[in-house]
């Protein structure tokens, strides 16, 4: 009998599931809504319930199968012993994140006659920061392939980035490692990012920084602001036509960036640095921009690192979510 | 027959040298001139003949000692196999280090009758950057001592830094790893580092980036220059006693070292920061003050992290190479 693994990435809206094989293959991949009410309580059980009519589907259907572990990817710093103590997306204070987990799904279990004898072996159950997942994701089975160390850029909302090191996330001391979105890049910022601080480089290059400076750029002109409703595809298209303003912003953008991955280059030195996110599909246009202003940064050799755009899309969380889970038990 | 171990820590002016006891206590310590002539050709021959000579002095008074290995920290950026493709300040350019070194030991082994043989065993020699060098000697008997991740600033002329994360010192896929020195955290800076690059750390963090901030804040205020003489040493200690420019300089100072920690902090996340090198002297004045700030930029969780002033001084370089040179005969 084969082994199997879940993923569970939980975002601010939806929590996306998934069934592996033990070589980390998808075989199933569903949703459920994020309930974030009462300080977001269900969550973690919503998703071990799922869990568990899932394998009892699974058992009706081929007989009891054997749970491996369950990887969990959460929006907010993780220590490593698996403790959160803010999401605020998910309405959550301080939660030991594997252990809640592990009850509830014994819980949903034994709703089912006889399940939780049959799944005999303690799963391995673990958990991460969502964006370290995606991170984990790309470097096995996506941009980061055969690198043995990438930094992940996911470039949406916000700006999210992971670490990995020798096949190991940085997730840090105090659950904050690879958040590198909230690196303070311009001491003379006087607007502030969403986490209260000034300069931070989601500020310049998330799809809302892209905006942002796009705005700003048309109003120091004296130019008419362009309508609230205007997107950071938007800008990137009009770049693509040579609109000045817009190229104005991407290069801004882009600045930002190669400054970040100078500074990422002058502490872990990666290998490989690898680009996701909505904002990313502007494709090699963004890509090169981003190469030319980090090689005008870097330092010394470290302006041989390659760069790539990242491949698995939105299933990069629930990928690294499986191989954590899949680490966890081979340990 | 216990073994030895030795540490070389080639400097631009000196190559110091140490013998290390199984547990890297110091046997001995000394140190020979670095000559730079013919593009540094004789630096690692004159270190190699300085080893052999000691171990000839051995061999005599206690019979041939057991070599198990050397470490050698070099001024510039190391790659993983120990090749440095360039080092400034030695007038080096590519070279394997642990291989030259190694044919420049046996050669010198061969001056001493019977010595050759009789050190037997191949001993493990291995190299890497000199400020990563001194991370690790702070990480394991010095101001690290108990963490499990540190980064060390050393603030010299220049600003240098080491990561060392669960006992690895974070060298980097090109040998760049812990250069936060030259992290770009200021766009808007028009003055240009040693590097070339600008807005770099050191501009602002190192002993001559103090003088440089307090000069220019004088000129800025219309006020007479300060002798060329003036040290950071003496600005540390008028900003001590309260006078305005000095004092400005330093915040400066510590403004950007917290955004450095902040940007450590985000990528690392280290459990302790650690602060040497001459202007460190300042002791808690200046810590209090990089504290300060750190915990003004800092993301999240990793506001818990610990200020420590580093311990070894002058010798954290040359416990790092004997560290080193045990780790890797310990492989």
């Amino acid at each position: 009998m084969s082994g199997i693994y879940y993923g569970c990435d939980i975002g601010g809206t939806t929590v996306k599931l998934a069934r592996f094989d033990e070589q980390i293959n998808i075989e199933k991949k569903w949703s459920i809504p994020t309930r974030r009410e009462e300080d977001g309580v269900h969550i973690l059980e919503d998703a071990a319930k799922s869990v568990a009519e899932d394998l009892d589907g699974l058992a009706r259907a081929n007989g009891v199968p054997l749970l491996l572990g369950v990887g969990i990817g959460v929006p907010g710093p993780v220590d490593p012993s698996g403790n959160i103590s803010g999401a605020v997306n998910l309405g959550w204070k301080k939660v030991h994140v594997p252990d809640t987990f592990r009850r509830h799904l014994q819980e949903a279990l034994r709703t089912y006659p006889g399940l939780e004898e049959a799944v005999a072996e303690e799963p391995a159950i673990v958990s991460g920061n969502d964006a370290n997942m995606a991170a984990l994701g790309e470097y096995y089975m996506g941009g980061g392939m055969g690198s043995r160390s990438m930094v992940l850029f996911t470039l949406g909302t916000g700006v999210g980035s992971g670490v990995v090191l020798d096949g190991t996330v940085l997730s840090g001391t105090f659950g904050c490692g690879g958040e590198v979105g909230h690196m303070k890049l311009n001491p003379s910022e006087e607007e502030a990012c969403g986490c209260g601080g000034k300069g931070c480089l989601e500020q310049y290059a998330s799809a809302t920084g892209l905006v942002r400076i796009y705005q700003r750029y048309r109003k120091d002109q004296g130019q008419e602001m362009a309508p609230r409703s205007v997107t950071a595809k938007d800008i990137m298209e009009l770049a693509k036509e040579g609109d000045a303003a817009a190229c104005h912003s991407v290069d801004v953008m882009c600045d930002y960036l190669g400054r970040a991955c100078c500074a990422v280059s002058c502490l872990v030195d990666p290998e490989v640095y690898v680009f996701g996110g909505g904002v990313s599909n502007a494709g090699d246009f963004l890509l090169d921009k981003i190469r030319k202003s980090f090689r005008m940064y870097a330092f010394a050799t470290s302006v041989q690192a390659e760069f790539r755009r990242a491949v698995l899309g939105n299933d990069a969380g629930i990928y690294g979510c499986g191989l954590l889970a899949q680490k966890e038990h081979g340990r």
